[in-house]
């Protein structure tokens, strides 16, 4: 994602300008997934793997026809008080609240509406937002990725397709261990604490319960290849689809017709 | 499926004949799909869904370019003794050694190997098989359902995508009081103490623990058409890409490679 | 226990009237045991068995020394627009507001006072309270079971030992399923949709949850005869520990010390 | 457990020597309680508390009236090729051959028969047993643990109580982390490693599957004291009758009968 530096600061104005065109999907509403499951589920790792597979990592921002948001970007400023509980490892991040939810429910809408958004960059040191703002443009299919994408309904129900990273608890924390001890440079303990005095509570409030609102359930995460090409797939015959229907006569379809699945 | 009566017995040469040629396929590998769960999850209603998406339920057998087989096909002829048993509600069909295995596992090699194939025609009344069969022509999508695909290693290695069709077990159970006291006419007493003394411990013996070799977990089952279409569309894309290379230059190939994906 | 009619309606003084002294434990505090559990987890059936090994079920109920009291007894009554769906089966019963919360807490601390309470005498039929009431004496041990015993917090907080009976969903609709249709002459067709749209939700999203708040888990219900002696053997110690007490010096004492727990 | 060094070499004539008296339980089968449960459950610390509370911890072996027994002393003796995989980290201790099985099924039944045992003086340096042992005398009550204490029929069957200590799968990594890194010293990426790809499989295939014989389930382990006092109660209980009964008339009586148990 393109990142400009310094920018005004964000308000209703900037956060979301009005376009009366989007550049790249010919205004047509994009296929919107949802990419929920635990800490170190797995979940940002397929994204990186499919955005990898369909050659969109590697591009310019504004030609990409895939585009990838993490739930992490939309992390609340927090208060002087809440900055202190977090540098002492005591402010839960794994809880609803802990979350911007009426921007990400604006931003979802934006996107489904073809137009130019600029979402936050997150400073995970000072637990503010940065001045500048990345911009996501216009797409033909959105990855949206975080532990709780799933759980508020007026989000949830945006999604045309839901997946649930499923990796087991023991396995989650493991790799969250490795990730935070090594390249965090945590302490085991803090972690350890921090997992299970925050994150494990909150996980199974909070994110385990949306599970039964996914439409496929990705077992293992970033090893599951067959998935991973599965839903590759998928999304390059959505943009595909656009490219030739664009071309010939411009109309939108988001989804085949019944009698168009049939193999003639 | 086409079913020819009468036809000779069942041996080993008339089960599946060598064919120099596959008709359908072009003499590529078919994709195979396995489809797991326990009783009355949805496997076989998925599959269903499937294949009316796909236009391939209303169309000559010889014609299907996807084809589906259930694994109930193989249940082992019983003896004299066993059949008294399952007169009597006794007998345990949800166990691995219910089912012939080893055709299950000719068939299966047959079928990758582009060969027509017959299979049995299993009668439930006197629990033997008919002398009549069922052809199965080679096809370039084949799925595969039953509650213990994924049981054995070696008929498991085979699938090029293994799917898990997992709903709760009390929904399971409803389903399957429902089915069991209306459509087959059986007392529910009956039904309820077969599901609880034979039903559900071999599915927490063989079936349950299968659920970690799958690629893919739908959840609820055949309600679930956001995972169908998925799958209708994977199945399409394999036919669609077949024909035209068979087309343009006649060569194989099953899977995209990396460079395939990308979107230009 | 005793049942007295007709009586005068209910109301904040005839509920629980005040009682200098408690009669059968010597005014000390009684210990408090939860039962939670699924709809058909075998809850009360644990409970009937504890009480008829402990032969509390046939004395007289001022005598008793050991009480069980059901949530169902503290069934809100319900307005008529709730009692027609209640009569179409689209009533929620195993919703936390489907219970008299402040009736059922009034109640425990009543006993925790060690005083004489009047619970409702609840009409499954009209979906209101009768006009008499059941008296609970004081006793030594109280136990109270219901579905959702352990969700509101200061009800949880109040019990001295919390069983989970933990049967599996798939039992437990099953024994639900015969229950409903043969003792209760309900269809099967409605007892599987109430099950699936009203019980099953509920359980997942109010009952389950509070499984982590138990002390003990009974699995598979009023079968588990070891589990139920070592809760029998547990409360006849308690009533024995003060019997022996009161005969001989008259103070309170719920709980060994610790050095009274080694064995000399 | 006292531990005599040296001692001769192990074999059939000094393991188990018969005895025609039992020493502190008057000749009576000891009451016998299984725990099991996966790697850092709280298994043993269950069973050490129980031990303290019951001041059984601090007391010659020979006075013990309660004894507590690890299957980690049952491990087999490892041929130098497995020995040489142990030193790696990748012998799998958590699997049902890693142990003596026909020495805890014999020792089982020694204890059952009131007759005084040797068990191994297992050491985890050179996975060898030594050659001195320990002692154990017949007790009222003896508390077996391990992993895998439910896995075989045979050894199942022989308790009078299962309990099977149950946490989460992640708070029992959590906790192996912290007592292999800083009790044993091992370095963290070991310790994922061997969880991952030795512990966890085999808690799932071997030990996973046994919680369903248990007839108690102490959810959370040694922090839950109700139900630790549940069971310290229970075997004081035990003890005390047996005392009781000795003085008496010297007659055995495992079990009370149900009229026992009535409250008068």
């Amino acid at each position: 994602m393109s990142t400009h530096k310094p920018s005004p600061p964000l308000n209703e104005a900037t956060w979301c300008p009005k376009m009366s065109n989007g550049i790249n999907n010919g205004g047509k509403t994009p296929f919107l997934i949802g990419v929920a499951g635990g800490t170190a589920s797995g979940k940002s790792t397929v994204c990186k793997r499919i955005m990898e597979r369909l050659g969109q990592d590697d591009i310019e921002h504004s030609e990409r026809r895939v585009v990838c948001i993490s739930q992490d970007a939309f992390y609340r400023p927090l208060t002087q008080e809440e900055s202190t509980k977090a540098l002492k490892g005591v402010f839960d991040f794994d809880h609803p609240d802990a979350f911007d939810k009426e921007l990400v429910l604006k931003t979802l809408h934006q996107i489904l509406d073809g137009k130019i958004c600029n979402i936050p960059n997150y400073d995970y040191v000072t637990n503010a937002r940065l001045e500048s703002t990345t911009t996501i443009y216009p797409a033909d299919v959105v990855l949206f990725e975080g532990i709780l994408m799933f759980y508020q309904p007026e989000i949830r129900e945006l999604f045309h397709m839901k997946l649930f990273v499923d990796s087991d608890a023991d396995t989650r924390l493991a790799r969250r261990v490795m990730r935070d001890t090594r390249e965090r440079g945590r302490a085991l303990e803090v972690v350890l604490n921090q997992y299970t005095n925050l994150v494990k509570p909150a996980f199974e409030e909070f994110c385990l319960p949306t599970k039964k609102f996914a439409d496929i359930i990705i077992p293992r995460g970033a090893e599951n290849t067959v998935a991973i090409n599965l839903i590759v797939q998928h999304i390059q015959e959505i943009v595909n689809g656009r490219s030739a229907q664009v071309t010939q006569d411009g109309t939108q379809s988001r989804q085949r017709t019944n009698s168009d699945s049939k193999i003639r």
